[in-house]
């Protein structure tokens, strides 16, 4: 037989290991109880006690024994009984889950206060007022909170009392208006509900504690563990304590105190203080809080003996900790401590610091930082203190903070950039012709799509600042102009001050703060107590990490930035890019070729570009591997619209014959579905020279930098592969151009010969693909879309909202790798194409590779490197760094 | 050590079995030469000589000295010596693969002539015309063939010849003619290669040797084995043979000859028979050969001991057996058997008739047979004979023949269908659009497409005879007529033979055989033997399979005929068509709705619609499964094309505001790959009530059927499930509507609900998937476009020609099951899924459910069912039996 399931836990009966049992606070409390800080006596309902009743509707049959037991041993510990008429016990009975969820769930204080305990509790503490402020403050609180009553009526009441008495803050309220209003609360309870306040301090207690289990599924609450991906079924705790008083005069206060700031990471004492008053009254912020150095002159012990517990405490947790504090008549009481909150910067300083005094491990303060802390230090910042509102909110699609003047089209961003000016491109979405102007402008604003829509990724490629898909915006690109939701009309020239970290817009020119940390990055030189902190963490990650961290990166501009951020290599240099633009004119021509001999030019002149292109790019990662990707997305991607074009042919006069052709080549190459239609390696098998132009470009380059004296390390990457037939195809054709380059120069030279995968077939069939392949690249935004039939574009506009709402899924798996469906993918083909082929090379090229989460699973999975945008590439370094730690300790590495 | 591979066997050291090493011509000589029949002798070089030649471009090492030994004890059995001055031994040498590839390879006859032993074999045989016949054959054989000179010269030099003798074939040449001809043949190759035609007996075998092994390398033979999926690595044996002449007179003859009728399968022995001639002069059909039975008058003896042997081999095969056969001056020599091809028809008599007689057992009888040539069987036939050329080869989409008056829109077709008028509708391609007019039609012709496009699959979802991807034809429908390549234009109301089995389409009438198969399939009565054979096979397969068999269909009409056909219920009812024709209005006022009020009406609209086509199915299938899939495509597939409408709203003076209303929806519902889109399950979750009304819809027709005394039994398919969330939040909407009908109704009843698992994710996934399911049915087709990143459309207009030429794909796998990627899902997915629920029932609703190889995977991975198409019931009936007849041979089923 196993033993009865215990539902209620003393305080003394704790520990900080027990919070999946006891909750955060739970565990704090018991905590502290053991290490003999002066914590008020209580006990705990467990979280498991909260299961049962979120599952059968019922607490556990033992919970009412088990409660009323440790209340009798409170009550012992206190001399004092629940409610009693004379000098009654009181008790506070709060939530306390496994993870913080601040303000999402309820509290409930001076449980035990009656019509008769209120006298007890006056004649107790000699303080009539406070008795009866105490009664009708549990009398509003449980009529809110326990009986569902709406608190605006109870507000009226107050606002009602105030007018009749002309007084302006409740504190002004007598003793005998105050009896009145407890009274008129209990009236409203009775109209609301039909119930009497419950005049039974046990009934009290019982229905206080399922009050809170109850808050559990509070709409607050459900939306706050969405939004910070907390699980749904882990329940509360609930904390049951005795209850102290700050309100009790000069001589008593509350407070919170931190052991170092959590602001800035600075050590010392930080906090504040508020004399008279109640924890609440703190956080309402009805009065202002005083430095709580000023303690220390209004009650030296109580400050004292404060500091002394804090430091306990540090020691003790070996991390920034806050507390809530109360003085009660000269006596100090700590009612809640855990790990503090702090900012990105500092959780760096705390954690270099910890680390230097010797507090904890290098690799200790490693755990303590995370990549996406790291990132947001890294881009320039509004100061938004006294701005206005924003006036559109979107997608935080790529951080950082940007001014510039609105403009609508592509060559206006371009016109006004060569004149000086600096813009915002607004569009309502973007496409690769937008891109010369994405590139002049310095931030990208668009009202339609997500996080990796075309705006987004691109601009995260290029480290544009980027807000995308702010829906509320009315983007009217013919009239050059947007509307706000308020109303406001944004026309060209108008200055915007766009802040991708947060995703908002604001109209007009906000004051800038620069990062030290960025310029440190690209720098290496550190600048101040932060970025020595910063660097350290990255030099430390640096040593422990397995994975590599390479860039995806199409220009020598951002080559010589990733590599300054510490690249490793190209991950994904994508030759798209190298087809737009002017060079539009000769893709057009290849396609509208009606011969060979008319493609062939159309290719022949596009070479020497490519060659260019390739040579610049391998110059700026001399000596570091750069993998080239052959084009792949669907030629009609450089075309023009079909409809669009219709209309301008139905719409001339005189219609242009190359327009004819244009739209004839547009229908005949029309695909219904163009991500599974003509592309990737099909695209080099089906269109002859393709493949020869781009590789010849590739190993003109290549030798052009050998004879240099250079370092080139190209890597020709073949995408789309779903059988190892198209990967052989492809790969003779690539190696037949590479020998015939090397025989033209006279000069040999290496150059793997690779494959993306990204198709589940590619990963199902791993083993035979190695078998043609010299690396893998996992492109996991396709094996996303593939894997499940969606695609990014179409499902972000459509039903993604939806689908996050409704908890389908908790994080759109273009964001974190979905490791249940498209992460075995990724596994099974890094294991199979490894057995098959001990020398293959394997890494990441989609958007995962710089998201934190993905870089972790990567490692796990035993891939050699991941490619991500040049800016996410320090977050990546350390979360790799992270990850080899983790990995280490949980012995759960597979290589 | 192991022994060392041995490359050449004697005829009399191999048998049947060793087909894998001696070819299959090896095998047979191997064989009949066991048996004691009368065999020239002779040896085989094997495969693997064969194999380590493709492989290194040399012979095996052992190889000359092998085949010299064999020479050796060839020429001592036979007393002569190859090649000597007096009474020369020839010999033949011919190829011979694992399987047969008629024509595909090279045989060179005669090896051992040269300018002396000409001479000895004119002296030998008494005949000098025969023996510099025999040789200018030889001399022009292995140029061409061995030697590589262009065989036209020979073809000319023998015209010349002939011209100057002014007679009309090569037999009136008399010997002084032949031996000039030799003289200039070998000038021809003198001059063509620079090299003299070889004189050394063994210098002409070993290079005769070396021919046939490049030969399997030939272009012909490629094509071949592609065309016949026959893999690329076997390599062919070749097979040396003592000569023996049927062309030494009136005595003397060849003649192929069959144990029973291989057109008919009737009895008897079959053949044909040509004296004084060599077995080419059969093949190249030079002189009319006469009926075997001819030979009984000609030479008793020889035939009587033909019958003799063919019934020694009939009963040691235990099938039809062909053999060829020499009798050289009244002796009878066999030079090959093998088992006769033989047509459908022939296929089914054959294996019943052996069965009958107790040769074989019914099992191996229905391994004789397969479902192919069962579909062969089911359709009417032209009459082709005297026929002019088709005017039209496309895709042999959906079987049958059909004739009707071409017209160029679904109306037109509606039309005149209404007038009694039979019509074949020809369009570029289908849309669903067209649907009317398809139903309307005998026949569907498009120009554009293949096996699986829109038109390919709904024609063979209702039986109608389908060519498509007709690409020669130009098809102006906007003129209604097409053109094709001849110039002859179709114009409405021309009558057309459309032959969905060949893939033709002749100009005018051709004359119809009904099909007693067909007919017999249908009412379950046999007409004659061919029928009895047909239904005693597929009884058989009924009694052994495990596999259930049941049908896609979308009407009471298709529902009756698959039942008709022997369909157990059915697997697939697509809900899609009851969406469209007059519906349509219906459907676009729901997706227009701008309020919930205005949708609700527009479903409660087609509420009764979709009622009553369930309750109709429901009756037809009455007892039986109805499995009926929620909406599964996107919604902007009910609405015009946005190209067309935003043409119309330009040309229109005055646009109609509703084409206004319609071209936004079309636009803000536009996607880019809707096939990745709102689609599926998607769709339900997304547009409110949707789900709702369809659910609603069956589970009236459900409680209709009840009162009405049936047996309704409907289950609710859930498609493109991607995550088991999806599949939780779907079903608990259709359980809502199902208990709320069923309370309203006052009538309860079961309805099974399960999914479509047709993602990699959901194969991935299917544990979890499983426990929210009641069945899984396979969509092999979406799981083979996301499995390998294609579109099926847009894959098949475009490079799947270039991949099926290129040896990509062996066969599209939207056409057999691609078992290494998608297939390996399907066993993922069903084992986890069983494994999780061990109720989950598991089927197959693709395309693949119908092909025959796909069946017999789908056995082996243990699913319950496969549904298709009804025509394909029979076959599929016939191999699902077939399957569990290998699986127990092989004990090899996963259940």
């Amino acid at each position: 037989m196993t033993a009865p399931t215990k539902y209620v836990y003393a305080f003394s009966e704790g520990s900080r290991d027990m919070a999946d049992l006891l909750g955060g606070k739970g565990a704090g409390l018991a905590e502290m109880t053991r290490l003999g800080l002066p914590v008020p006596p209580g006990f705990t309902v467990t979280t498991e006690a909260c299961k049962v009743y979120l599952a059968t509707g019922e607490e556990p049959d033992e919970l009412g024994v088990e409660v009323a037991r440790a209340l009798a041993d409170l009550e012992r510990a206190m001399g004092r009984s629940l409610g009693a008429p004379e000098d009654p016990l009181l008790v506070s009975v709060r939530s306390g889950a496994r993870f913080s969820m601040p303000g999402m769930m309820e509290t409930i204080l001076d449980i035990g206060l009656n019509d008769d305990s209120v006298t007890g509790l006056a004649k107790a503490s000699g303080q009539e007022r406070f008795a009866w402020d105490s009664y009708r403050r549990l009398v509003q609180m449980f009529g809110r909170t326990v009986m569902g009553v709406d608190g605006d009526l109870f507000e009226q009441a107050i606002s009602d009392h105030m007018a009749q008495r002309h007084v302006a803050t409740d504190h002004e309220l007598d003793t005998t208006e105050l009896v009145k209003l407890t009274d008129d609360f209990k009236a409203i309870i009775r109209e609301a509900t039909g119930e009497e306040f419950p005049q039974d301090p046990a009934d009290q207690l019982a229905r206080a504690i399922r009050a809170v289990f109850d808050s559990w599924n509070g709409e607050r609450a459900h939306v706050y563990r969405r939004r910070e991906h907390i699980p749904e079924d882990l329940g509360t705790a609930v904390n049951i304590q005795a209850m102290v008083f700050g309100n009790l005069g000069g001589d008593s206060g509350t407070g919170v105190a931190f052991t170092r700031d959590p602001a800035t990471g600075e050590s010392g004492v930080y906090g504040d203080y508020l004399p008279d008053a109640q924890g609440e009254d703190v956080v309402s912020g009805v009065r202002d809080a005083l430095p709580l150095t000023e303690l220390e002159h209004l009650d030296p012990r109580a400050y004292a003996a404060l500091g002394g517990h804090l430091r306990t405490l540090e020691n003790h947790y070996r991390d920034l900790c806050d507390v809530e504090f109360t003085v009660e008549r000269g006596k100090l009481w700590i009612l809640q401590t855990r790990v503090g909150k702090r900012t990105a910067e500092a959780a760096f300083r705390i954690a270099h610091d910890l680390g230097e005094e010797g507090t904890i491990s290098a690799d200790e303060a490693l755990m303590r930082v995370d990549g996406a802390e790291l990132t947001r230090l890294m881009f320039p910042r509004f100061d938004t203190a006294g701005a206005a509102e924003p006036i559109a909110h979107g997608v935080p699609a790529s951080p950082g903070a940007a001014v510039g003047v609105a403009v609508f089209d592509s060559a206006e961003a371009v016109r006004r950039a060569a004149a000086g000016e600096r813009t915002v491109l607004v569009r309502r979405e973007t496409t690769p012709d937008d891109l010369p102007g994405m590139i002049a402008a310095e931030a990208v604003l668009t009202s339609r799509g997500g996080k990796t829509s075309h705006a987004a990724v691109v601009a995260r490629g290029m480290g544009k600042v980027c807000v995308c898909g702010a829906e509320s915006l009315a983007v009217d690109p013919a009239a050059h102009r947007f509307t706000a939701p308020d109303g406001t009309v944004v026309t060209e020239g108008d200055t915007l001050s766009v802040d991708g970290t947060a995703g908002t817009v604001h109209l007009g020119e906000l004051p800038l703060t620069a990062s030290d940390v960025g310029r440190a990055l690209q720098s290496g030189t550190s600048t101040g107590a932060l970025t020595d902190a910063v660097l350290g963490a990255l030099r430390h990650a640096d040593s422990l990490r397995r994975l590599e961290v390479r860039a995806n990166a199409d220009t020598p501009e951002d080559a010589a930035r990733a590599r300054a951020l510490g690249a490793q290599g190209i991950g994904l240099c994508r030759t798209e890019h190298m087809f737009l633009g002017e060079r539009r004119a000769l893709v057009e021509a290849m396609i509208l070729a009606d011969d060979d001999t008319a493609r062939e030019q159309a290719l022949a002149a596009l070479l020497p570009l490519q060659r260019e292109d390739f040579t610049g790019i391998l110059e700026a990662m001399d000596g570091l591997p750069v993998t080239i990707r052959l084009l792949d997305p669907p030629l009609h991607e450089f075309l023009p619209d079909r409809t669009e074009l219709a209309l301008r042919i139905a719409a001339a006069e005189d219609p242009d014959p190359r327009d004819r052709a244009l739209l004839k080549a547009v229908e005949r190459m029309d695909e219904q579905n163009p991500m599974l239609g003509l592309r990737g390696v099909r695209l080099g098998l089906a269109v002859p020279g393709l493949t020869a132009m781009q590789v010849r470009a590739v190993a003109e380059a290549v030798t052009a930098r050998l004879r240099a004296g250079g370092d080139p390390r190209a890597e020709i990457m073949i995408p789309l592969v779903g059988t190892v037939e198209e990967l052989r195809l492809a790969r003779t054709e690539v190696e037949r151009v590479l020998a015939e380059v090397a025989e033209e120069t006279g000069t040999p030279f290496d150059c793997p010969i690779g494959t993306m995968i990204e198709l589940p077939r590619a990963a199902l069939t791993a083993d035979r693909i190695a078998e043609a392949a010299d690396f893998f690249s996992f492109g996991t935004n396709d094996l996303t879309q593939t894997t499940w039939g969606l695609s990014r574009d179409d499902a972000e506009a459509s039903f993604f909202p939806l689908y996050l709402d409704q908890g389908v899924f908790e994080v759109s798996p273009f964001e974190t790798i979905d490791q249940d469906g498209v992460g075995r993918l990724v596994e099974i083909a890094a294991a199979a194409g490894r057995a098959a082929n001990p020398d293959l090379e394997t890494g990441v090229c989609g958007e995962h590779g710089g998201d934190p989460a993905s870089i972790h699973f990567f490692h796990r999975v035993g891939l050699d490197y991941v490619s991500c945008s040049p800016f996410r590439i320090p977050a990546a370094r350390l979360e790799a760094g992270r990850a080899a730690l983790i990995g280490r300790a949980e012995g759960s590495d597979s290589r």
